[in-house]
């Protein structure tokens, strides 16, 4: 299962060259060339699904597997102990290139890289946010 | 398996309280307070594991299926199509408490939320990396 006009696609069909670090019969992990440190890797499954919510949960799990795996081999190279998984699922939330990705970022002490500010809840909000979720679940 | 000093074991043992959205016997998810957008939610173990490094991969498989479950009905509560997954693994990622979680995060268009700027590698330098890393593998 593959998407012709998918840049991911083209990369595991080896139509476009990537510089893979891993590699099994579902998986494939390679560094992003625009990093936002250096080791920065994605890890996608080799068939084209477009988000998280797309993703057979065996693919997930063995992806998961893998991403540990990379993980691991990723700080050790960048001499850190700290790392970020990021994952976005559609363009609301900035992806990009829709073929499930994941990204695994070494992160170093005083590499200046903030997360989003945090906000807080009206009074009784999470409450009533929370009960309209959970009545969906 | 539980840690005395840690604040997310204290929820899933209901020694503090949480806007819970789903639970199952492995797993927890709850309304993180300090959103970054409404409905900013957390999934953990309820057994006590650091980091996704830590994670054993069952376990982890069973996680990311019930986030999976869970992503589906936070952005049908907070009406949008997109969300991140962002997961952080020590002080240098900026994890703050040393229980592994996953946020969900609903999006927004226009809700200004970037993630961080991307670099790029000097001539050779990200095939000399992936050879490094993929040496490990």
């Amino acid at each position: 299962m593959s998407d012709d006009n998918c840049i991911f696609c083209k990369i595991v069909n080896k139509e476009i060259p990537c510089s893979k670090v891993y590699e099994n019969e579902k998986i494939l992990a390679f560094l992003d060339i625009a990093p936002v440190n250096k080791g920065h890797t994605l890890v996608i499954p080799k068939k084209h699904y477009e988000t998280l919510l797309d993703m057979p949960d065996n693919l997930l799990a063995e992806l998961m597997k893998a991403a540990k795996k990379v993980a691991k081999a990723v700080i050790k190279v960048a001499r850190t102990d700290g790392f970020n998984v990021i994952q976005s699922n559609k363009a609301t939330a900035g992806q990009v290139v829709p073929h499930f990705h994941l990204h695994i970022i070494p992160r170093q002490t005083n590499d200046g890289l903030k997360f989003w500010p945090q906000g807080k809840y009206e009074e009784g909000e999470i409450e009533q946010i929370a009960k309209d979720i959970s009545a969906l679940l």
